[in-house]
């Protein structure tokens, strides 16, 4: 039994040994203080809300990715004109955002990145950042740059601290620390740390997840493995159906271990493959942890191409069937419904639906189930994880989502905070 | 202070005096019986659940409107191929829709019409139906024959049963009748029977409206009268973003009243102002009664045309928009997120916001509110109703959605009961 890989939908792969989920790869340093941009409720010590982690070696190399919303914060803007292929470190605060404050905005994305530079004494377009938290507040400046700095003086070598200082409305840290051991019988670490529990969705959501890997990786190659795996993974939830504003994803690797990864060998195979189940099981952690979630349903829809990740998107985002999957209802109407709704009017229905493996429609009409084959049915859907098969007329197209139920917790948080 | 039109969105016509709301225009017939189709909960006189509406004369001209759902109920169908331009009736039961149920479906949707046209003494072509209630479960054929019957010999002057009989969750009945007095000096009556309060959504919704006037109209005014009206009243609401397969509209005239309303008139015109006021305020009173609202929103986009609606869809069915309404949250970073969304990653995010008429955005960038504004702003969005508009780059385009806040009642109703 494996303490990270918990779902049924990310096996752990034979090659990755988990070590301490706080642990980081060799070469990287972390820390996450009280800057006092959280508010404190009724005093004592505050929660942590600036992170900071860095890797050592100067041979460092990075890739990103952002969210796609037109609106993005100042972080995003300022992290994109930095040197993103040789980052060196990522400055991270919660509690507030820095979205849609215009120049003031910029301003203290650029004071946080050249407080974090010159505490580090390295340059600042090395220092990526990212700000997650309420949308349209001003972000305190003061009291960030000087979280910048209390971290540089408190960098440590494990990630407990910074997982802290990054969450909102998590329920605790999300992270791992993989040993892969490589087919050419090198042994590299790899290390991811995220957030993310509300406005998660279309492509990657209200999320932060930063990678390190002490290998030593081609940046290009360490781009297109960071490129692949959101795609399968950040790129494939929804919590609420709502794109953030802030989404970020950093991965590093230095070199540290001094195992080389070729491009295109059976070692980037294999480290590929480790990656990919880091990042799918953080992602799966994001939809587990979304705001109030109980259970988690995953959406396979299988047919035409251009028609499968609508319908997909239209299941996992209907408020009727996230509602079911709380309440443990094997509801398939529903589910036609929102699929129904995705297609269109006058496109054919020939729709095939499954749930947990029990086939319940064929061509569109709803399957006569016995009494036994009902209880087995809604025996199954009180899973923690659900499974909903699609076959759509058509041929090529095949994707999934991975998606929360809704809950009254879900109401709660959203209607009495300002989040 | 008008009964009826309760919205500030809605004013009454000036030319339409509300008269009793369960009266029906002269020549409409109406009725709704207990046949056994909702289930009853623990014995006694069991909740109406068959309706059946009438207008007496060979004279009446109709018009419909269905949802575009891909996948429609077998009423649906069997009404779509049935003389739509010259109904003289429609037999509408609640408890069970009767969707993706195949041949057996159609068969029951056939019978059925046939059990009331005979009832009626009247071709079964002149026979709409329209069932709402549990999608993929088999609609009761017996009781829904009997229920027809039943109608048949119950018919009365009033639409109070017949109003009870189409509801599911909805709080209770929306009705109205209006006289409407025309500028030649003519008096005609119009009244109009809805139901729907979740699975509400694009274009027009888990819903039915019914029209009747004693006015004699040239069918194609009428279908003309209808469109303009549906796409301006549940065209435009939104409880959850949900499409249903059952939608129905359906309006009569039947000339009972000896006033010819002329095509393209000042009477039409007339007429037709009164149509829309009540069709929209039925619309609202839908959205008021979204499965627990508490609010109602209403969304305003200017900009370029190819924008606006899906700006304002984002923003209308974002559960985060809905959770910040339900708290009395001026939650403008919110809204911000969800029209960045919408317009995708790039597009400039040039956008002014108002939320009350108060400005909270400029050119993307939030305003400083001093403490008294922003007072104002939380007192402001305490109404039952809420106004937020949006401009965009670009002209041309103007659209409003109105919708209803997210609720834990909402998740309650959807995840405990099966509908």
């Amino acid at each position: 039994m494996s303490d990270f890989f918990r779902s049924k939908w990310v096996p752990r792969p034979p090659q990755a040994i988990e070590l301490a989920p706080d642990r980081l790869p060799h070469g990287y340093r972390a820390a996450g203080v009280h800057a006092g941009i959280k508010e404190l409720p009724g005093g004592g010590e505050g929660p942590l809300d600036v992170g900071l982690l860095v890797s050592d070696s100067e041979e460092t190399v990075s890739a990103v990715r952002f969210c796609d919303n037109a609106l993005v914060g100042a972080p995003i803007a300022v992290t994109s004109e930095a040197r993103t292929a040789g980052l060196r470190a990522v400055l991270a605060n919660s509690g507030n955002s820095n979205v849609a404050d215009g120049a003031r905005g910029l301003e203290t994305a650029r004071a946080s990145q050249k407080a974090a530079a010159q505490a580090l004494g390295i340059d600042a377009e090395l220092v990526g950042l990212a700000s997650t938290g309420v949308i349209g507040r001003e972000l305190p400046r003061d009291a960030l740059l000087a979280g910048a700095q209390a971290c540089a003086t408190a960098l440590g070598p494990d990630s407990e601290d910074f997982c802290q200082a990054i969450l909102t409305t998590d329920k605790g840290p999300k992270r791992a620390c993989l040993e892969v051991a490589l087919p050419s019988g090198a042994v590299v670490q790899l290390a991811g740390q995220a957030k993310g529990a509300g406005m998660i969705s279309p492509r990657f959501a209200t999320m932060f997840c930063f990678v390190e890997t002490d290998a030593q990786i081609e940046q290009e190659t360490l781009d297109l493995l960071t490129g692949v795996c959101v795609k399968r993974s950040f790129d494939r939830i929804s919590v609420d159906g709502q794109l953030s504003t802030s989404d970020t994803v950093i991965a590093f690797a230095n070199g540290a271990s001094g195992v080389r990864i070729e491009s295109e060998s059976h070692d980037e195979l294999a480290f590929g493959e480790a990656m990919d189940a880091l990042m799918r099981q953080l992602a799966l952690e994001m939809v587990a942890d979304g705001e109030g979630a109980t259970r988690v349903g995953r959406v396979v829809v299988r047919g035409a191409t251009d028609v499968v990740e609508r319908v997909a998107r239209a299941v996992a985002d209907s408020p009727l069937v996230k509602s079911a999957l709380l309440g443990a209802d094997p509801n398939f109407g529903r589910i036609l419904q929102s699929v129904g709704q995705a297609l269109g009017a006058g496109a054919p229905f020939v729709v095939d639906l499954s749930i947990q493996g029990i086939q319940v429609a064929s061509a569109g009409v709803v399957l006569d189930l016995d009494a036994e084959a009902w209880r087995t049915l809604e025996r199954a859907v009180e899973s923690p994880e659900v499974d909903i098969e699609l076959s759509l007329p058509g041929e090529g197209g095949e994707t999934e989502v991975f998606f929360s139920d809704l809950t009254h917790e879900y109401v709660t948080i959203n209607s009495e905070y300002s989040t």
